[in-house]
């Protein structure tokens, strides 16, 4: 539960960056945002004044919004007609998530409370997110021991022969029973994920639409990310990717595993990946330009002769190295070209070095880590290494 | 695998759509309807003029999109630079779906081809998409039958003193491994759905935000829906509604289950509902008007004395008795107050009377239904009764 003195400290570093822009008022719409202010993701809007009190307007459920949050200032959403009188005419320009809400609901709220001007403010919330405070980082701790856990548990049930379907269905049984909430949040409007990834074979080494180094072949065209009908083989790396999102907060952790021997490539690309990893989390500072991390580990892949393959199959490369995670599984900052911001203190990256060797199959190594003075501090303990199992 | 000429004769509706309304083209970026035309899902653009051939731009992944779609003409993703210039300045009304797309695309696409008037086109889209082809109807027999042969195992793996969530763990294991491809999609941008629902006692009886008639407490308020860590308790009615999603397409299914013995009002409230969902198939035929259907099955509601509780807690109750579903769970048609077009055959219904007794629980039925000129066709033959399994 959101305790009212963190909702209070949230909204008030949000009415900070509103009146540094000049925005006077917060109207966000997008169900994540509402909850990551109020404790509560019931449907509803939320209304965050520059200089005043939260008010949340709640369509359905009242009763659950007002047990859940700590806002003091709970409402029935007002019908069509009194809308505008329950804002007052003062606040002339209103931010809005442009990057998250439909066009229909600008819209209607542009209609809803005329002569106002709204901007976007998705870039405000996102960064304001991904600072995360004490009791989020315990959230995410919790979410990645549960996620170590389960993935600690694969040589339990990994056999070859079994379809990656299968493989994925015991990953997800198992993390389920561990209180997993199932639904995956991603803020970009084209990407959907299921739990995550069980590729093997050929499997990791298909294109995809994920925006990440591995999309997986997936069931059909209809669904193609994760895993797939085909047999785990002998003597193929195994890459199981899941996020694990439990109270809400996802960790995200890649491992791999091998029945029988490794390849050679396969196996230096992984010594590679590590060798990045641990750059990068050496790295993961206050002060640490993201782009420029992201740079040091392409040029480290490049060294390595693997730059053709670094984060995806040649052709098909995701130009990051690392991605927020908090609430949504797509948050700030990300360790890619284009992002030059400082990290701060309480990020939280999760780091995922890997290769896609065509005909070989896809290779890597992901964890999640804090920033902070020390560098990356890792969420979760369970071992890097490659985990071999007998044929 | 969609077929040419499938997806000619689904670009062919559009296109007369699109000159009914003197729209001269439409430009599709939210992934499930690109999807519907082309038979591949990937992080792609489609434009498709009222009076000319299709082209599918693709940012990632282009060789699987033209392994996957029978579509001509399909490209990389142009430049910022070269945008305009793939697009005659010909086309000055230009489509979108404003109900799924976020202001930020709109925006892009607005500054990209200046000088054209975009207008909405969600209702055509989603009423185009409602009438489903033969081959569609396939995909959604299949997806029930599947769906049904799960529920069928129930008593199986159902014991008291599981925890709701141990119930669906069990359930989305053996979909899953089914071939069920887990991301469950919904339009509406401010509902999600994770698999489907396992609620029990007082479970179904709670407030939330799904616009349903029941939401579950589920796990945390960051996720709360579905099952809960409540234990199932006998003589209790134990609902479970899951989404089967198969080849992208999604039937929906409610059973009903008891360990023990129920209690003489909710299997009263069983035998309405159940007579409603006898009533409103009886009346799916072409030309009949959803609200009307709506009305007639709230109307039973009411004379049974239970209209209070009819699609939701007292204060919450759903306004409808049926949704459109396909390659989303919430299509048109919907069986609801203010939905005044007249139904048309191939259109298909999730049917789902349902009861929320406070201090009760929450009891009802639901299958999937084609609109014939017979009525409502069912998708899977699975009995409706409850089930009661010993103590």
């Amino acid at each position: 539960m959101l305790t009212e003195k963190e909702s209070q400290q949230r909204v008030f570093r949000l009415q900070e960056m509103l009146r540094n822009k000049g925005v006077q008022a917060a109207l966000l719409v997008l169900p994540i945002d509402i909850y990551y202010f109020t404790g509560t993701r019931q449907n509803a809007i939320l209304w965050i004044p520059a200089d005043g009190q939260p008010l949340l307007l709640v369509r359905k459920s009242l009763s659950r919004a007002r047990e859940e949050s700590p806002i003091a200032d709970i409402r029935p959403f007002p019908s069509s007609k009194e809308f505008a009188s329950v804002f007052s005419e003062a606040y002339l320009t209103i931010g809005m998530t442009f990057d998250a809400i439909p066009v229909q609901q600008h819209t209607y709220y542009s209609r809803a409370l005329p002569g106002r001007t709204f901007v976007d403010i998705s870039m405000m919330i996102r960064e304001l997110r991904s600072v995360k405070s004490p009791f989020e980082l315990e959230q995410l701790r919790k979410s990645a021991g549960k996620l170590a856990s389960v993935f600690a548990e694969v040589p339990q049930f990994l056999k070859a022969g079994m379809r990656e379907l299968d493989l994925s269905a015991e990953m997800e049984y198992r993390l389920r029973k561990a209180g997993h909430e199932g639904y995956v949040r991603m803020r970009a409007f084209n990407q959907e994920l299921f739990f995550g990834l069980a590729v093997s074979s050929s499997g990791g080494a298909d294109g995809g639409f994920f925006d990440g180094p591995v999309t997986g072949k997936g069931l059909s065209s209809a669904s193609p990310h994760g895993a797939s009908y085909d047999e785990i083989l002998v003597n193929k790396p195994i890459l199981l990717d899941y996020a694990g999102v439990f109270n809400g907060y996802i960790a995200d952790m890649t491992r791999m595993f091998v029945i029988g021997s490794l390849d050679a490539e396969l196996q230096r690309a992984f010594d590679v990946a590590i060798d990045i990893q641990e750059m990068v989390s050496q790295a993961m500072k206050p002060g640490a330009i993201s782009e420029e991390l992201f740079l040091a580990a392409a040029s480290m892949a490049d060294k390595a002769g693997l730059g053709s393959c670094f984060m995806g199959m040649p052709g098909e490369q995701a130009k990051f190295v690392g991605h927020g995670v908090g609430l949504e599984l797509d948050e700030l900052p990300v360790l890619a070209k284009g992002f030059t911001a400082p990290l701060q203190a309480g990020q939280v990256i999760a780091v995922e070095p890997k290769f896609v060797i065509p005909g070989k199959g896809v290779i890597g190594i992901e964890n999640t880590f804090i920033v902070t003075d020390d560098g990356g501090q890792r969420l979760s303990d369970l071992p890097d290494d490659i985990v071999f199992l007998e044929v």
